[in-house]
Formats: structure tokens, C-alpha cells, sequence
């Protein structure tokens, strides 16, 4: 295992310590339980969100803390579901009066635990919305999870939750919104290689010099099927046929088109799956209105690839373009 | 070779109109020859700054085109230098009647072809000032280049004169300010694993799984020596020793430190070197008052990292600070 880190055990809190070091006037770190805090918790009478989840998914969430986005993110062990008391104390904290939103990817762990934190919220009084994040069209049971995985609608759901908290919306609005960004967004990954989990010591699964893996899951869960290695243009026909008849989104509607690097992939070749995502969406005669293409969500190392596409409308893309200031994701201001 | 791509001969072509695709409201595309220049070009009265180089190392330097940074860029095949009809092309276009800076990263491809578009451009009657971008402390002379190897002070330089530029600062002064970046700043990098040439279609050099190398080139050209893999912390001291030593840095110095991934080390690895530089800069009495981390100049899938210090003064520091609209790195307004 080739890393650049010191120990296995360390990792996770040594890159809070560094991560916090370099964006002291956006976010704070809480150890003993670990969490990602904004600067300016508590944000008085603003809706706080929360997210979480195993590391190895930079920059998700602890780079989406800030203005506009997240106000705490509760980063697990790699790969690894964070524990109840880091989901309570992280809202605690960040909790200004008007109630916490937790967005929780679909895996069964995250689920239970961000569960568990609420009731113990809810016995201290705070109220608390949660939203479940399944957007992966790939799979209808995996791995780790029951129902579909949650996969990129959750970088969106971040922002555009975070747009409408900014913009003085209540705890029951903001949570209908993000329930329709996941119910508007669908996606689908792929995987040419594996990635290395650094307490684990070695490749998570073997994929043949010649296969990539259609329908990966983020933590290396098997998807649909293996399949000869083919050209970027036929690996996006076979990513997006499924995405686009989920939902399924219909001629005229405008759309988001999120390109996800899982890590190890080259931006060079994100936009060569770019340009054909967006072919196939204009032939579909869906409208590309918006767009992130980028390594936003990943997978420590491994070479992949996902494609998300949510069906916008006016609120949405308002709350898209909103002002964000993160570590990871900023603009307009 | 695994890669999410048509063919090797279509690559950057194909990337480059995804890129553009994607972000139409900052950049446009000029093919044969190719070049990324802004939407807006030429901004009249504004010394136009033109970077390129080989592909591979994205988001540099097309990622960097726009408001604040720069007017254009050319992609040359992957690590192969652009040519100089491209440099010329794309000056002319971008040429809005006060001169043109060319930001030339030291490789003796580089170096020759914008010296020939330079000198094209001048029998045109355009003002062309040059500066040449070396601040590898690693090696003396390297496979590609005489002289040090131009790194990671190519990001800032750009951002830098990017932001004087838009001030309207005066061809001569533009060019003074990029002098004095280079001169204030000193880089190095470590790479675990080798990466890919598309069209070579096999690994660039054999790194044994137990080995890293110290001193590694963006193109993979042997650094200063392969040691038995350490620590992250033991690593980032190798690599800060020769570093703020070479200036030399001086305690009281304010600095930017920049920690800049490869390609293929993730992010949680990138704020674990970040916490050490941090550490061992505060030792030697500098103050980091700036900082940059991420994946921002890359060596496709490379394993690795690396570091670069710039020491400040208030001019770079408000340089720094301009607000930046590309779709690599944006802030500011």
C-alpha cells in the first residue's frame, strides 16, 4: 500500500488538523467526537444542516462547510459510517434556534446512526428533519445499503439546502426541498480500478486489466455488471440510457449535468465524458442549464467515474447559483 | 492502460470540447490550432497573459482562463509542448492593444516555441514580455529542461499577474510582478507511482511498491533520489528542508504554501502533508498567511504531491487576493 499518510489510525484526524490549519477563516474541527464546524456556529435563527459520512470521499462533506452549504459534517473512519454522538454534538453545536436538517446518504450504518442522533436531538428539544439520499440508479439493493446507495444528488442537495437555509427558509421547507433534489436527481458510476482502504492494507475488490465495473457503488460495491474496457462514449451511452429512463426525464426539461471524478481519473478525461453526456442529453432534448464537472465526490484513488443529472426548475436553480463560500465549492460574492 | 477515453489521437481535442461545453459563459475554443481563450477576449486596453503546455497537468492551464487570470491557453498533446503557431494565434486573438505576457513553464520545448511565437508576434508589432517559470529546487538540469524545472509557482504567477492585469498595470510592470513571484518561490515534489501516457500506453517509469521518489519532475523526469517509502511527515520535512533553505526563507517571512496533488493522491492525503509544511514553516518562523491545496497542477494519474512556498509582500498579497472568475479557481466577487 503506496500512501501519503503516517499511520492508518491517524489519517482521518491529521487531515482535520491540516484541513482546518488551511481554512481557519471558513471552518473549526471538534475532536473527541470529530466534526467540521463553520467558523461562525451558531448561525442564529438559520436552519443548520449536517451531513456526514466515512472519509475517503473528499472533498464531501467536511469541504462543503461553510456559507451557504453545510454548517457541520461528521466525517467517519475511512469508509465508515460516523458514530451517533458525532451526528448529536456536530447539530448541538451548530444548532441556532431554528431546527437541523440531516442529509444522509443511503447506507444502512449512516442511516441508523444519524436515526439515533435525532432522537437523542429530539429528547433535548430541537427539531430535526432527516432526508435519505438514493439517487444511484446502478442497484436496488447493495452491499451496504437496502433500497438504492445515495451517490452524487448529495453534493447538490448540499448546496441547494444550503442556499435556502442562507436565505432565512424554515426547517420544513428546506427539507422538502432537499427531498426534491433527490427525488429530481438520478446517477450511475463506474470504476476501471479498485482503491486501497488504508486500515484494510490492500485493493477492495481485483478488477482484470481489460474489465471496468458499470454501476460501481463509492465504496467499491459491485454494480451491474463487468465489461470489457470500451471507449469513454459507449461507457457514457451506458451510464446515461439508464439515468435518463429512471426518472425519467422528459424532452424540455432543464437540467443539472454533475460529472463526478471518484479520484484517481484525470480531469482531462472528466471532460471528454462531459462532452458526450452532454450530447446524449441535447438528443434526449433535454436542456443543460447548469453543470459541475470535477472530482467532488470520490473515492480515495480509484480510476471511475459517475454521472448525475437532477431536473431543475426556477427554486432550484436559484438556489444553485445562491452565494456559497467553502473550502471545496465557492462563488458568486 | 486503463483510461476513460476514444483514442489516444483525440483526446485533447475531445477534453477540450467538453471543457468548453461545460463552461461557455467564461471560455471559448479555437481549434487548428488550439487554444482556450476567454469569452470575452480581447479585453481592450488590458495586457493580455497567454500560458500553455503540454496536456496532462489539468486543471492547468485551460482551467485557468478568465476573469483575473488568464486571457488564453495552449494545450500541446499530452506532455508535449504546444507548438508555436498555437502561442501566436492565440496572442493575436487575445491581444486587446497593451501587450501580451507569455507565462513559459522551463522546458526546452516550451521555452523554444513561445520564443518563436514571440518573435512572430513581434514582427507584427506586438509588445510581447516573456517570463520563464523555474522553481524546482529538486534537480539542476532535467530531462526536458536546462536549468531548473518550472512547477508549481506557474499556478500562482498566473493568479497573480492575473489579478495586476485586470488593474490595469502596464505590460513592463506585469511582466516585473511574474519575475518576482518566480524569484519568490521555491517548489519541490514526491511522486509513489508513475502515470500513464495515453499515447505511449505504458506506465512512464517503474517505481517498486516499496519506493518513492524524492524530487520527481511533472512529467515524471528522475528527481534527486528513490528512498524505502516513510512516513507523510517524514516525506513533506525532505521536501520543506531543500525548500526554504534554497530562498532562503527567512524567519518573519509571510508565505503562501501551496500543497498541490498529482493526480491520483486524494485529497484527505493532501491536508495531511498540509498539517506538517504548516508545522515546519511555523518552526522556521514563517508565517503561512496564504495558503492553496489541492489537486491544481497535475501529472495525470500520478501518486504524489508537491510543495511550494512564495514569500509575500503586500503587492502579492493583494494580487493573491483579486477576485478570480475560471472554472478552475474562482473567488472573490
Amino acid at each position: 500500500m503506496k500512501k501519503l499518510i503516517n499511520s492508518p489510525e491517524h489519517l482521518v484526524v491529521e487531515s482535520m488538523e491540516g484541513f482546518v490549519a488551511a481554512h481557519l477563516d471558513l471552518v473549526q474541527a471538534h475532536f473527541n467526537p470529530n466534526y467540521i464546524i463553520r467558523a461562525d456556529a451558531p448561525v442564529k435563527k438559520k436552519v443548520a444542516i449536517i451531513s456526514g459520512g466515512g472519509s475517503g470521499h473528499e472533498p464531501m462533506h467536511g469541504g462543503y462547510v461553510g456559507e451557504g452549504m453545510l454548517d457541520a459534517a461528521c466525517p467517519g473512519a475511512v469508509f465508515t459510517s460516523p458514530t451517533p454522538d458525532q451526528m448529536y454534538e456536530a447539530s448541538k453545536a451548530a444548532h441556532g434556534g431554528a431546527g437541523v436538517l440531516h442529509i444522509v446518504k443511503n447506507y444502512t450504518g449512516d442511516v441508523l446512526n444519524f436515526e439515533m442522533a435525532a432522537d437523542l436531538l429530539r429528547a433535548d428539544g430541537i427539531e430535526v428533519e432527516s432526508v435519505i439520499i438514493d439517487d444511484d440508479v446502478a442497484v436496488k439493493d447493495s452491499l451496504y445499503t437496502a433500497g438504492r446507495r445515495g451517490v452524487g444528488a448529495t453534493v447538490l442537495a448540499e448546496k441547494i439546502t444550503g442556499g435556502a437555509a442562507a436565505a432565512g427558509w424554515g426547517l420544513k421547507d428546506v427539507a422538502d426541498i432537499c427531498r426534491k433534489v433527490n427525488a429530481n436527481a438520478r446517477s450511475m458510476g463506474v470504476a476501471l480500478t479498485s482503491c486501497t482502504v488504508p486500515h484494510v492494507g490492500k485493493p477492495t475488490f481485483d478488477l482484470p486489466e481489460d474489465q471496468y465495473e458499470l454501476g460501481i457503488g463509492i465504496h467499491g460495491e459491485p454494480g451491474r455488471t463487468r465489461l470489457p474496457l470500451e471507449s469513454a462514449d459507449k461507457i457514457v451511452e451506458r451510464m446515461m440510457e439508464p439515468i435518463i429512463s429512471d426518472l425519467p426525464f422528459k424532452s424540455g426539461d432543464e437540467v443539472l449535468l454533475f460529472v463526478n471524478g471518484m479520484g484517481g481519473t484525470p480531469v482531462l478525461e472528466l471532460y471528454v465524458l462531459y462532452r458526450k453526456a452532454q450530447q446524449l442529453a441535447a438528443k434526449a432534448g433535454l436542456k443543460v442549464v447548469r453543470n459541475l464537472v470535477g472530482p467532488y465526490m470520490t473515492s480515495l484513488e480509484m480510476a471511475g467515474a459517475s454521472i448525475t443529472l437532477l431536473k431543475l426548475d426556477d427554486t432550484l436553480k436559484k438556489y444553485w447559483d445562491a452565494p456559497v463560500n467553502t473550502p471545496a465549492l465557492r462563488w458568486g460574492k
